[in-house]
């Protein structure tokens, strides 16, 4: 036996083809745990985990569910149960892996209870509704997405096909997942593209010193994943070489979906946390012409990058990032380490390169230094983030911040 | 050798996880083949098919893309050139599913060239930009996303976990696919939830006259890939019963992802076709309150439904959808056949509901009537959309169109 995947679903409209589902997962040689999460009988399948336990996790019942009559309710009741019960049932061992398959309103009943298992559970969602804006659906969590073109109402030779897909691919997950090295420190580091000098280097510098560098893409829901790996006790301390997601997140950019606890995280768990501002000289908008990019913006300096487009942040913006960051720095129950480049912060923020503009990035290092607590390290670098120099001295910051005791 | 991935990355910048990769799908049992789609010399792995197959199949050369120096030029020549070569390898029988691995730039450079293969292919796309809007990256193909919370630059115990549990699930899915039963005719049908009783039994009725129904979600990308198997000729007729995307077209909402082509293929492989309004009353928004929906909308009768709210449409929205709609039936080589219900055209626009206006349905009913060809057949039906007598005619007017010789 390879494991158990639980199959999570409302078998009163996808019993007949999660029982197909079922069939093909066990015949890959996997054994299954059925958890009903619709409101109505089940049709077709024979549910390990009824409806009746989902309503009751959340603190209702099903009666009372049909009697209320209200979809919405039935719909937030089942949700929350759905979370509770799928957390209990892994924490207990009663399955490795989870698979759906759903339309629109299914798909949103599960992908809540998804968020609350670890990253490293394989976690599969097959649905008419993938192609589109799914950050409410996965989240900051490891989930895939499998686009069911076909809908999942009965068994033809497409949906048969698309579910024998889902099963090979769900079971195929349950692979054994490496573990940190024990004799190495699993820590974290933020980059993108535009800082892959520094990121380069930095890894280069902490892999020499003993450190297990994982990097994370600051695009949002990356940093956010990272967040929560430091709060799970994973990752052991943080070099952010990147804050560049605030300035997307004033503006509405392709990075914008950090949450409220982004870069809090390190502080709470009292961890070492060395913050670089890189990238803090640009949003970045998914478009190729400047009519993608929001009208408040359209004064702004502007280049085109690939898929993507770049906008030049200004000192207002700057302004009101230092006082974010350095509210949060003055919180957290173990400081962080600032190191400012001052030669600029991105491949296209540097001597001769369109974002150059040293003026602007004064006013985010006068703000923080401003504002920042006096017990809170500043160390200023003569050069750019991509520097060897300024990797060096981010990674002297952090080790030494490692080894020191809280 | 249960068969061959292709493996699809920049060589210059994943080299060598996409080296890891192909040891794993090796040591499940299948053949890898190594598409180079990079611009610089790859590190640590030697590629199947090199990057400059791929810059001439585009007809340029990687010495001019260095030389050009421009990223964006670049990007847009190797991402046209991965699509004819990765079409032509997957024609000439050299791959059975395709994994690619990636960050912003390199998701968007495979997806394109992944929108040329055929539903059915097993695509899995492993990146660190799945929690957004990925419409552009999954379009109406049966693409899986799985979302990389760790960024896949260097090897360390999370990015082996993803890569380890990525080769798992590209070589699962690799299974025998169903053919359509050759002694039935595999026909497409379009429904959404406020349409289920007429799915239900529509559905009945064709399997009942010998018809393999595949049914398709109209949340834009669901009928677009139906239109696009109509014109693989793996469907041989439709019954659309949803017009709703159209509304949302007009409005920007939930499904609004139709193309150009909506409603055109049918007409255009000759194949019949028969067209219920259903769900031509409402707009739906991600929203559960009304500043989710536009400020244009904010005077129309509002329904809240699950995660999503509804929006009543309105004559002048039933005006032009009507002329939209008869121009491309009046176009088509075959024309379709509209069966038009007189009480109600969903759940909540049935007698005694919410969006009950028999007024506003009239000018869709009107407007189609003036505007449409005199070849072109109109039955009205004295019932709701979801009564067994809709279904029941829409059901003989198919059949009708099928036996009948073109």
């Amino acid at each position: 036996m390879r494991g158990t995947v639980a199959i999570v679903a409302t078998m009163d409209t996808k019993g007949v083809e999660m029982a197909f589902l079922k069939e093909r997962i066990e015949a890959l040689g996997c054994a299954t745990l059925v958890i009903d999460i619709g409101v109505f009988e089940p049709e077709g399948i024979r549910p390990d985990v009824s409806r009746h336990e989902i309503a009751a996790a959340a603190g209702s019942s099903i009666p009372e569910l049909v009697a209320g009559g209200q979809k919405r309710r039935a719909f937030e009741t089942m949700s929350e149960g759905a979370g509770r019960k799928i957390d209990e049932l892994y924490k207990a061992g009663r399955f490795q892996a989870v698979v759906t398959a759903a339309g629109g309103t299914g798909t949103h009943l599960v992908s809540g209870a998804l968020q609350a298992l670890p990253i490293g559970v394989p976690k599969l969602i097959v649905t008419t509704v993938a192609s589109r804006d799914v950050s409410s659906i996965i989240g900051s969590k490891d989930v895939t997405l499998m686009h069911a073109v076909c809908d999942i109402i009965g068994l033809n030779f497409m949906s048969k096909g698309l579910l024998a897909t889902a099963a090979g691919a769900i079971t195929g997950m349950i692979v054994p997942k490496p573990v940190p090295p024990a004799d190495r420190r699993a820590i974290g580091l933020t980059s993108f593209s535009p800082l892959n000098g520094c990121a380069f280097s930095a890894t280069t510098g902490l892999r020499g010193l003993g450190y297990e560098v994982v990097p994370f893409h600051t695009v949002g829901s990356g940093s956010m994943a990272m967040e929560a790996l430091i709060g799970q006790g994973v990752l052991r301390g943080v070099l952010d070489l990147s804050l560049h997601e605030f300035v997307d997140w004033i503006h509405g950019g392709y990075c914008k979906s950090i949450g409220p606890d982004r870069l809090e995280t390190a502080g709470r768990m009292e961890v070492p946390h060395v913050i670089l501002p890189g990238g803090l000289d640009m949003a970045a908008f998914e478009c190729t012409s400047l009519e993608g990019v929001p009208a408040h913006l359209h004064d702004r300096l502007f280049v085109k990058h690939d898929f993507r487009s770049l906008i030049r942040s200004s000192g207002e913006d700057m302004a009101r990032i230092a006082a974010m960051v350095a509210e949060k720095a003055n919180r957290a129950k173990r400081a962080p380490t600032f190191v400012l480049p001052c030669r600029g912060w991105s491949s296209v923020d540097a001597p001769g390169k369109p974002f150059y503009d040293p003026e602007v990035n004064q006013v985010f290092v006068s703000g923080l230094r401003s504002l920042l607590g006096k017990h809170v390290r500043v160390v200023e670098v003569d050069a750019n983030i991509n520097d060897e120099e300024c990797a060096k001295v981010a990674v002297e910051e952090f080790h030494r911040e490692f080894q020191r005791k809280p």
